[in-house]
């Protein structure tokens, strides 16, 4: 497999995916179109527009970008192109349309082949085994939290360490994890902003400016270095 | 219908209820048991630790408590018993092993009929129409996110105002719930920690000390002062 799941699409004072250029280029080489996978954008903008946004970053690398909704069959689209870039937005919505359209397993069995695929935020969500670690509003009901699985653990995308001077009641992103290991036997890896997800092959390594806090059944959370084997 | 919704049970710097306790005296009023359901808690505390915290403070006001999770007929608890209160933790668990154990409705329809019942957080979202508009991590998957609908609209509770010395890329709380009512005609009542909503008979007020910010479909977000009906 050759996949790249990042925290976020764009750093704060940055444009969209410009910190990602390079590692972008090694991982669609010798690429010339990617599908892009619009579905996790709720509104504000239409997935014309969200579509539109991914293609100015890639016409800059030289690489044209297609929208999965503007194929009449989009199980053809996605068997017949050779790479993908799901964007964020709201994770339920896009898991809910790619299980309602037969999409999720469609879509895991080609980057499985080895298509290079891209995920930020929500669609990195959907690389982990299932989507109960995001962050996000469940503003629809899926007909299942399961994704992609491409890496053995789950993903929390944007993760955000406490703010120690918030008078504020409601839970720590770190409780929201540690009550989702009460009710899951799973790995999580809290991505911070900044950080990403590398699988070349069979090595999985996180790369990025931070270090990556890790989640796991019966231990304290412990930090690992950039450039740790995951 | 005689309710109490509020969107914390403890204030920054207080202690578990007390900011209510004159509500929630005037709520139970006559009232010598109270049903606590503990079922949104994930872990930490047990449900029997959990009870004794809720015990504690309602021994304080002559109220014994007597957990749901105690009972073999839990259906048989909620019938018999002249009062509710559930308390907050995660609502996708809360939700799920409502629904799993066939009481959502029948706790729906005792409350309906006249039964006063008091939520915070997760406790207070299973009285809005759904699940929608909660803010936590969906760790479980439950079989429906419909809840009570005991007020025709839905909550957000620690609803909080977004921080613009963030440089984080994370959603606020106001863009999630605009991306819910790009999928979903309900109003929301985003019910800052202090803030309560009141149903007495058909009168629905909102109380406490701050000011609730309301959303609703095709209009931009609004105040309302504390006091005001909804």
């Amino acid at each position: 497999m050759n996949i790249l799941l990042a925290s976020t699409s764009t750093l704060f004072g940055g444009n969209y995916l410009e910190y990602l250029t390079e590692e972008i280029q090694t991982l669609f080489q010798g690429i010339e179109e990617v599908l892009f996978i619009p579905f996790a954008r709720p509104g504000g903008i239409s997935h014309e527009a969200y579509t539109a946004t991914a293609a100015s970053f890639f016409q800059n690398i030289g690489i044209r970008i297609r929208g999965l909704h503007e194929f009449e069959s989009m199980t053809q689209a996605i068997n017949e192109t050779p790479a993908y870039f799901t964007g964020g937005g709201n994770t339920f919505l896009l898991v809910k349309t790619l299980h309602e359209n037969g999409l999720m397993t469609t879509l895991k069995q080609n980057i499985e082949s080895g298509k290079p695929y891209l995920g930020t935020s929500a669609g990195s969500n959907i690389g982990g085994i299932n989507m109960k670690t995001t962050n996000d509003m469940p503003i629809v009901y899926p007909p299942s939290f399961d994704t992609m699985g491409l890496v053995p653990f789950n993903l929390n995308p944007h993760y955000l360490d406490p703010d120690p001077t918030l008078k504020h009641n409601g839970e720590t992103r770190e409780t929201r994890i540690k009550e989702f290991l009460t009710q899951n036997d799973i790995k999580v890896v809290g991505l911070r902003e900044g950080n990403w997800i590398r699988r070349m092959g069979d090595r999985i390594t996180v790369e990025g400016e931070h270090s990556t806090r890790i989640f796991e059944q019966g231990k304290e959370p412990y930090e690992i270095p950039s450039g740790s084997v995951l």
